[in-house]
């Protein structure tokens, strides 16, 4: 214990370097290079007393010099939104399995939705050599990263696309999905329903918004600007959002909330409402099967948004160079309760 | 867009060198270092020129070669168990907070609750130089840190304690929230209290046990051993291991759930239980105000443990060489009505 309450104290002491394992195991430098990097051409025994050196000072192989003399790194980079939205947990964790089974380290970070602190962050995975990253981005002009793919870092984006630069993209089909999850409220009776949305710069935001105005102008359906409210998706925004659009003399009869964080706000809101108000959240979410009534959801499959994109990434760094490719990941409407409530007599 | 296509073809292509920037700007190689690492002694037409050259040639510092010069990266490396798991979100981003008001560059992975990846991850991270680590460990022997630690590689754990090594760690009171929850149930009438926790080999699971059974002594209550059941959190082992104790003559009439993975199931379990059954939940979750009941449970502050784990960090890394500390943060009991549920006639 003592030992290494010591050794937090000289935090900074010089490491051991080849040179200390030679000298105590008594054999040339190029010998402790050969055993450390598995090359042939070392006996047994001399690999046994480099070995032992090795262990008994605590030698470790200093990657960042084995990154100058190589240049593939095994590593890849994931820039999310944020790390605390439970949507990214699973398309993490996917990206992780697939970075894995292709022996690489993941490396990642979030933008907190700010495109300064996106390029921040990119560009010091780049500056580390990963050999590729898979980006959400928050950021709508990518130009800063040509540079980078042209030398050599193979770039997927997931969930938003690239802005002005060409790469591999992988997103959920949200226009289509917002279309279904408006079409099934005017299929129960809706006629005023109102969308909060996330940031309107935000592509799948700006997708959604389509998709909700396309689905009530295929219905022939007004749609008045006081039902549409794009912004933060901090509670306090949503809040204040839903409940201006249930006030008044002609109150929104659902709600089609825009990604999970504005819907668990708006399951808050329609708990303390007097009357009862459809809710169709796009993004399933944990317990939404459980809440009363139970939350209809236009689920992504987050998983397979990571994994798909990850081996898109893993295909470009096995040297596939045709010409950038786009998929979509369909979505799934599950009624369970609070997108079949039908309208209430306001 | 073609040109990125044209890079990406290019994908091993070698990038632009100080000597390529210092020829296009028709300088010394010296005089662009100077440039690039913001020395003096450089005129300012002379900088513009480099600054051109660097542009045009989308020349980046590489920083694995300053790494070797320099020492420090500016970068920690942070080792989750669950990326997934909505309990390490706010942890995730508080120690990302941190870093960054330190301007380092957070790199994070998880070792999916197994040892083996922990140290193959942990040992990566340190090959890449991170200056420090915050670790959830999964290994219940760190002996292999040791020499890390002893070349100057600051390491606080958290969540859970370090293996035969001495270092920071920051903890909740498992054992304390643990009796807090149990005494909460025998309050409220309960005798025959079940509890399903995590795998025994983990810290928390059995400090959560241990004030599970605290609690039963000291209300002088038996602890049958059917009542006890510690394993992975997958939902199938946590359903069976509910229904076991839900069923026969004598079933528990309340459970405690030893973390929020168990919680969420055991929710599920009991949605389509026939008698009402008390729940106390060792962590808070979303919407569990929203569920009906709503869930009564010892609030952990995962992002004050990672907030308080990042800043003793920094402390080490701003030299602070006094032995390592223990910090506790403390948990909270929220009564919402699963936890008030009286004992059911069986």
């Amino acid at each position: 214990m003592s030992d290494t309450a010591r050794g937090t104290s000289r935090r900074y002491g010089t490491r051991p370097t080849m040179k200390d394992v030679a000298a105590r195991a008594g054999v040339g430098l190029k010998t402790v290079s050969r055993v450390v990097n598995g090359e042939p051409g070392v006996t047994p025994d001399t690999e046994r007393r480099v070995q032992e050196a090795i262990t008994a000072l605590g030698f470790r192989r200093n990657d960042s010099a084995r990154i100058l003399r190589k240049g593939r790194t095994a590593s890849i980079g994931l820039v999310l939104e944020d790390l605390a939205d439970p949507f990214y947990g699973p398309l993490n964790r996917a990206v992780e399995e697939v970075a894995r089974s292709h022996g690489a380290l993941l490396i990642n970070g979030s933008s907190a939705e700010d495109p300064a602190r996106e390029q921040e962050l990119v560009l010091a995975l780049c500056a580390r050599r990963v050999d590729g990253l898979v980006i959400i981005p928050a950021a709508d002009d990518h130009r800063y990263l040509a540079p980078e793919i042209a030398a050599g870092i193979a770039t997927v984006f997931v969930d938003r696309p690239a802005g002005r630069i060409d790469a591999d993209v992988v997103l959920s089909d949200s226009f289509g999905g917002a279309q279904d999850a408006v079409a099934h409220l005017i299929a129960h009776g809706h006629r005023r329903i109102g969308f909060i949305g996330d940031q309107p710069r935000i592509h799948t935001a700006h997708e959604r918004l389509r998709g909700y105005r396309t689905a009530m102008v295929a219905a022939g359906l007004p749609v008045d600007e006081s039902w549409v409210s794009l912004g933060p998706t901090a509670p306090e925004r949503v809040r204040s959002a839903a409940t201006t659009m249930l006030a008044g003399p002609q109150p929104v009869t659902a709600l089609f909330a825009g990604n999970n964080r504005v819907t668990v706000t708006a399951v808050r809101v329609l708990a303390d409402h007097p009357r009862p108000v459809a809710l169709v959240g796009f993004d399933d979410f944990e317990l939404a099967d459980l809440v009363n009534p139970a939350i209809t959801v236009v689920a992504q499959d987050a998983a397979r948004l990571g994994r798909t994109a990850a081996q898109l990434l893993f295909r470009r760094l096995d040297g596939a160079d045709d010409a950038p490719r786009r998929m979509e990941i369909p979505t799934r409407l599950i009624p369970r309760g609070s997108g079949e409530i039908p309208p209430a007599e306001s």
